[in-house]
Formats: C-alpha cells, sequence, structure tokens
C-alpha cells in the first residue's frame, strides 16, 4: 500500500470511528434537519461524547451547547455541519482552527446551483485542503457506521450493524437502501452519502471498504465518477475478493440531464459502463431493490461453475415464470440426464413432471422436497438450483383451521424454528455439492410479526429467500456473471 | 347477447354465486387437501348450506357429513371435488345424476400427466357434458368470490371483496397474486384457477367478468391459450371499457416447455403474443407484482393523451432513477416552457432544479409542495405527472425525536389522517386536470401497524402508493399504451 493510500485510510478511519461528535447548527426546530441530526446521533446510542454548537441557545436535545467548534472543550474528531451555505466557510475555518481531522457537510446549495454555489464550494475546499481536513460532501444526507453506533444522516433509519459497505451519490437513496436492508433484516459496516465530492470521493470509499474487513459486499449508487479511471482500476483489484454491485443512474439523456442538476454528474454512456464493469468484475444492476437483493445473495452463495440451473419448484405456475425469467438471464434449463429422472422416480409420486423444472405438485413434502433438491443439485449436468416454494416443507398441519386450545405463541415459535430449520438444510446440501441454491417462496408465516422474525433467522444464516420467481433467476445471472471474472482472473 | 352467452352467463352465476356447496373429499386429516378446502370454506364465512361428503366419517370439522352426493337432501349449487383421480369420475357421476349446475375438480393427475390421466379427463369431461354440469379444472386450486364469502381455494389465503377479476392458468399464481393484493391492501371480486380447461375456459371466464359489473379490472396469468382467437376477440371488446392485464408466461422454449408439463399449454411466441394484446387493448406485464401495480393505477387514475411526463422529486436519486425509467419505457421527460419555471420560481427556495425533474430538495413542504406539483401538471406541455416522495408534505415535526409525553397512539393517528390527507389533495388536483398523478414514496409511517392502516386509506380511495421509482414510470407507460388504444378505438 502507498504511503498516500495509507493516510487516507487513516483518515477515513477517523471520519468512520471517531471518538467524538460535534454538530454544527443544531436546532431546537423539529423542522430543522440540525434538529433531526443531533435527533438521529443520540438515538443511536454513539458512545463517545457528543457536541451541539449554536451560538443562540444554551441546550438543544439536553446537551449543553457551545458557540463556536473553537469553544468546544476538545478537538471533536468528526463535526457535522448543519448550518446555511453561506455560513459554512466561517465554521470550516473553526474547524482547520481547532484541529478537527473529519468534517461532514450535510448543506445543500454548492456546485449542484452553479455560479456563487461553485464558488463557495470551491472556498470550503481550499480551507479543508490546507487545515488538513477531509471532508464528506457538501450536499448530502451524512454518513452511517453502525457497528460504532454511529449514525449522522438527516432521515431517522437506523439499519443495524452488516455486512455491506455503501456508497451513494444520493441522500435519499441511502435512506432507500437502508430501509430495504432492514425489510431484508440486514444490515450495513458502514454508508456514505456522498454528495458533491468536493474533497473525498466515491473512489475513496471504495478504497477504504476494500480493506475494510467488516464489509463483505459493497453496494454502490453512483450518478457520474469523479474519477472513472480509479474507481474501475480500485474495482477490479477489490472484485477478485469482494463483489461490488452498481446501480448506474443516469444512463438515457434524460437521466442524464437529472443527474446533471442533481449532484453536477456527467454521466457515461450505458454501453461504455457495461463494457468497464464487466472489466472490472463489478455486477450492474438496475433497480434498487436488485442492488439489495443482489448483494445478499454474494454473502453466502457458492459460486455456479457454469449457466445450467436445474428448477424444483412447489407451484407450476411458478416454474414456468422461472424458467423464462432463467432463459431471458441467458441461464440454460438444462434437461435432466435419464439417471436423475430415474432417482426422482424412485421416491416422487407417480403425477410429477418428469422435466426440469421439477415440478413437486401438491402432496410432495417433507424429507421428499428436501431429496428432490438433493437430486437435481448433485446432478453433474447441473450447476446450480433455484427452489420455489418452502411451503411443503413446513409441517402441512399448521395451515388449517386449528381447534380453540392451540396455544399461539407456540404455533408461531414452531413456525419460526421450522423455518430455520430447512434453511439450515438447504444451506447443508447447497454446500456440500459447493453450487448454489437461490430460493424464492412466498412468506412462511401467517402475520407480519411472525414473517418478521423468520426474516431475522434467514438473515441470520447470511441468506435470503426472495418473494418472487424472476428475482431468483436474476439473482442467479448475477451469481454466475460474478463466477466468470473470478475463475478468468485466477 | 347470444342465447349461448347468455345460458353460459346464468351457469357461471351459479358457479360463483352458489347457494349451496358440498365438499367431496372432506377429511379431519389435516394434511390433506379435504381438510383444508372445507376448512376454508367454512373460514370464509360463506352463509349458504355446506355439505361435506365422505363415506368413512360421521363428521368432518363439526360439520355432518354424507357417503354420497346423491345422499344429500337437497341439490348442492356447487360440488368440489378433492377425491383421488379414479374417483372423480363416479364423484361426477353422481353429481349429473343429482341434478348438481356446478363443479370445481381440485384433483391433479389428468391430461398434464398424459396417458391414462388424458382419458380419465375425457371421461369427465363427457359425464359433465351429457348432464348438464359446467366444471373448473381439473387441476386447480379452486375459485374466490369474496363477495359472496365463497372461498374454496387450496391455501388458506383470504383476499377480501375488491375490484379485480383474476383468472389464473396456475393455482399456486392464485395465491401469489391475493397475498399481493392483500398486501397493497386490495381485494378481488371473483378468483379462478382455471386448471386444465376441459370445460370452462379462461375465454367462459372473460366473457363472464367482462359482465360482471364487480369486476372493474381483469388481471390474468395465461400460459396457453385453449381459443386464442376468441380470447383476443372478446379481450378487443372488453377493453374498450374494462382493462385487461395479462401476465403470459412460457414466451422463451424453456418456458414453453415447463409450461407444457405444467397445464399441458402450448405457448405462443412473444412476438405473436405481444400483437394480439396490442391489437386487443390488452396490456402486457412481465411479472406478478407488476400485474398488480399496473391493474391497481386503472382503477381512477385519469388516461394520459400523451407521453410528456412531468417528474416531481422530493429527492435527486429518485429522480434520476424515474427520468431513466421514463426513457427506457418510451415517456419523455419533457423540458418544462419557461412559463412553468417562472411560475416555479416564484415560491420555490431559491436553489430548487429549475429544471425536468423538478427536484423539491430538502426544505420544500406543505403547500408549496401541492402547488409545485398542480404548477406542473396544469402545464399544457405535461400530460402527467410522476411524484415521487410524499414526506415533505407529512409534518416534519413527527419524524424527530418526541418527548416522553406523547401519546403514540395520537401520533399514530395523526400520521394515517395526514396521509389520508394527502391523498385526498392529489386525487383532487389530477381530477381537475384530468391527467394521471403516479405517486412512489417511501413508507409513510413508521412502523408497520400504521403503514398498514396507511396502505388501507390509501386503497380506500382506489389509488396506491408505488415503493420504488421506476415502477410509477413503468405503470404511467401502461397507462399511457391502454389510453392510446382507447382513443382508437372511438
Amino acid at each position: 500500500m502507498s504511503i498516500q493510500s495509507r493516510q487516507l485510510m487513516e483518515q477515513l478511519k477517523v471520519l468512520f470511528e471517531p471518538s467524538s461528535v460535534a454538530v454544527v447548527g443544531a436546532s431546537n426546530d423539529p423542522s430543522k434537519w440540525g434538529f433531526r441530526i443531533l435527533s438521529n446521533v443520540l438515538s443511536g446510542g454513539f458512545e463517545g461524547k457528543v457536541y451541539a454548537v449554536n451560538p443562540n441557545v444554551p441546550q438543544v436535545l439536553n446537551v449543553g451547547t457551545y458557540p463556536r467548534v473553537t469553544d468546544i472543550p476538545e478537538v471533536p474528531d468528526l463535526v457535522v455541519i448543519v448550518v446555511p451555505p453561506p455560513a459554512v466557510p466561517g465554521v470550516m475555518r473553526d474547524c482547520a482552527a481547532k484541529g478537527v481531522p473529519a468534517v461532514v457537510v450535510i448543506t445543500a446549495g454548492f456546485a449542484e446551483v452553479g455560479g456563487e454555489g461553485a464558488r463557495l464550494e470551491q472556498e470550503i475546499t481550499e480551507i479543508a485542503r490546507s487545515g488538513g481536513i477531509r471532508f464528506v460532501g457538501p450536499n448530502c444526507f451524512g454518513i452511517l457506521n453502525p457497528h460504532h453506533k454511529l449514525y449522522t444522516q438527516m432521515p431517522p433509519i437506523f439499519p443495524p450493524p452488516g455486512p455491506f459497505g455503501v456508497i451513494s451519490q444520493s441522500g435519499n437513496i441511502i435512506g432507500t437502501i437502508s430501509r430495504v436492508l432492514i425489510q431484508r433484516a440486514y444490515g450495513c459496516s458502514k454508508c456514505v452519502s456522498i454528495g458533491n465530492q468536493a474533497d473525498l470521493t466515491a473512489e475513496d470509499y471504495l478504497e477504504y471498504f476494500a480493506q475494510d474487513p467488516l464489509t463483505k459486499v459493497i453496494l454502490c449508487y453512483i450518478e457520474g465518477f469523479k474519477d472513472g479511471v480509479r474507481f474501475f482500476k480500485l474495482a477490479k483489484e477489490t472484485s477478485k475478493r469482494k463483489p461490488i454491485v452498481l446501480l448506474k443512474a443516469g444512463h438515457t439523456p434524460a437521466g442524464a440531464r437529472a443527474a446533471q442538476s442533481h449532484t453536477a454528474s456527467l454521466a457515461g454512456s450505458g454501453a461504455v459502463i457495461d463494457a468497464m464493469c464487466r472489466q472490472a468484475g463489478v455486477i450492474r444492476v438496475r433497480s434498487l431493490d436488485e442492488l439489495v437483493d443482489v448483494g445478499i445473495a454474494f454473502l453466502r452463495q457458492p459460486l455456479p461453475k457454469g449457466r445450467r440451473v436445474g428448477v424444483v419448484t412447489a407451484g407450476g405456475g411458478w416454474g414456468v415464470l422461472a424458467a423464462d425469467a432463467c432463459a431471458e438471464a441467458g441461464l440454460e434449463v438444462v434437461t435432466l440426464p435419464e439417471e436423475t429422472v430415474k432417482e426422482l422416480d424412485s421416491f416422487m409420486p407417480p403425477w410429477w413432471s418428469r422435466g426440469n423444472p421439477v415440478d413437486l405438485v401438491a402432496g410432495t413434502s417433507g424429507d421428499d422436497l428436501f431429496r428432490a433438491v438433493e437430486t437435481v443439485l448433485r446432478c453433474p449436468a447441473v450447476d446450480g438450483v433455484i427452489m420455489l416454494g418452502l411451503m411443503p416443507v413446513m409441517n402441512p398441519g399448521q395451515f388449517g383451521r386449528r381447534s380453540e386450545g392451540d396455544d399461539k405463541d407456540q404455533t408461531r415459535d414452531a413456525m419460526v424454528a421450522g423455518a430455520a430449520r430447512t434453511i439450515d438444510r438447504l444451506i447443508e446440501i447447497s454446500d456440500r455439492y459447493d453450487k448454489p441454491l437461490v430460493i424464492a417462496s412466498e412468506p412462511l408465516g401467517f402475520g407480519s410479526a411472525v414473517n418478521r422474525r423468520i426474516a431475522h433467522a434467514i438473515a441470520d444464516r447470511n441468506t435470503v429467500c426472495y418473494e418472487m420467481p424472476h428475482q431468483a433467476a436474476a439473482v442467479f445471472a448475477k451469481l454466475l456473471q460474478y463466477s466468470e471474472y473470478r475463475r478468468q482472473e485466477q
């Protein structure tokens, strides 16, 4: 690692793991961002010292205030700035005078509006540079490090610690990604809303997340690259050991115009980005849900060695939709060899489909289902399995009308335990044959509370159960794409 | 209406609105479908007489049994058959002898397995025909008519009464569509799992739903048409007043092979289906979520008169993603005329984007947001608006940390009321200019319970708030497609 890189890593470590945080522009008015950010820092349970800076009131949210950063009795590691644009240079000067190493500038109204804003951005960047300050933004939503209980973001959303490092050029998209992660019972290692990248850039964060042992998969939302050459050079190295999933926005003329006014980004054409992603092993996705869905798949699925898919389905329609989606994604729903069909014949009900998809039809359940999955996954003509519908492996009795005396809590506990056991068995099969087993299913429990618990049980096993058949096919195709990059780079 | 059609309508009315139902093969074993179906009929609250037929036990689920259909003291309007395949012809014969008008054959193992199954299907079809019986299936999940409290389906899922008529060639997909409808706080008018269509076909149900006043939008999942000419002829007429949304599966070779073994369907090529859909005004979608999402849009959105879209967004990234999605869907993110920009300038914060998407940026809220939407929607250069993010119109104070004394129930009630008021105002604006206003937003409330209540409040207004920006663009494009058909057919 170069001296420059080592220094950057140290600077970013202070940014993401500060021992103290000051919020400049802290406010008691709940409609102000200066209220919400301090509130989020406090609600997030940050364990270091928290300072509020506001010259007009003695305290904000029960935190005593200081008139200026220079009045704080220690040097805060991180200063979050939420004052109006014209006041930002003064605060940055105070930070430099105080010796603050890391700053987040939330405030908008800089380069993205042009004119005076661009000038102001230039000014704060120069102050920071000469003062030895590294800063995020301006025009951003803040940063998160759940492992460090650090939440400086604007919306009151608190993803728990988890394996995903998130780099986003849009603040509201940090909110959406966090929400989708939470829905899937996942969390993040670090999140950064990069804003206008006046100082620190997407490339800097990528370099840091590449080194960060708590970040297992990197998720990026990018409108335009500040230094595309460096991004893809870093990505090419990083992808050899850590997957990078990219949602590149602004690839149409309309989207590019929108990106220009949003973050002053010059967006590249779709085809160029596609080619660069391919060369660098970056997995490109098309929507925010796919960004998270594909990201989770990389946590523990063995990578497929080819495009030949076996589909095992508990429902015919889902099987047809998955077969269509596989074909569209370039996967082959392979014809099963005779000996595999024969083996399935030995235990499947007489009316099974005898083809791929293996349609379990109503009536198969329990051990036969695991056996069917294992038989198909073991088959040398198959590189991985898409399994659709976990309902049949759950105890069917629990889905009927129950007698009055039933203990509902016990039933719910049994559902959660049953789901966990099922996932454990499927993971074991997948691991045994070192082939991916991608699952989609209707929710396994009844009621949102029990489904929430099941989602957590599944997430604890570093996997996920997709909701729709086409998602499983799309994810399998992305696993294959990454697998091909990894093999080619070995 | 032809005599034949009139007769069919009467037959289907008895099927969907029976005054009595008998379940043949009713069982006390919770792992049997004969248990689940009777249980669902009872749990669904069917108000007519319910009979259980089983020669081996005196009662099932507290319902006294009869050994055979012929032993039932009245003629049941509807008989649901769940006995093994070889026993079905005998039951069908009993139904004919008894004079039963309508039957649902749940049992699988007929034409879809070929050979003896195909012969059996032929046999039961002939018995039914000569006995004047119309029947659904075989190899199906049953039918639902929530307005009539009739739930004969296999999975224990109970969509409430609602505006959607659902025709599905796959049983498990009826389950998925029902679940997605319930998630969106919607229900259905009637659902039918059509199975092998030995007697009644998708075309028959389409003709019935076209006439049914409670069915406002028809959702179809089809693998292969029994009589494609009749389907599209009916669809062409129906589409002039009632939208039909179609998920056609099996359009790839792999999907077609899966469809063949699933429902013995010969699937047509994608391009042919596309052309027929275009000519008949049928709106074709690509996934189960899209089927429901597009269906809901047709309930109350004014149809756009052109492809020029205004995007009003509370977050920059969402705006860029929506602009990309619009461009990909063939919509034009139009340049706003100078007078519209000027008008927006008069009340927007100085740093607003001055382009389309209209980025409200943090800081705009309340009335200004409604005003921005109205200004763009009123603009003659715009055929409709995609609005992204409703958070800013909610009272921002509610998102911060709250004092201990807050009444949580009051807060929740206020959130629900606020969301309802917001939607009412937006509907009013949309109606005033007779242009569609498609909304996507992060969930408005905190916690799943309050979001559930908000979803219901929104559904009560016959609209929906999509979760992702690309969904709103896709839906707008489908509204336009239908609008073009309607105008061309006028």
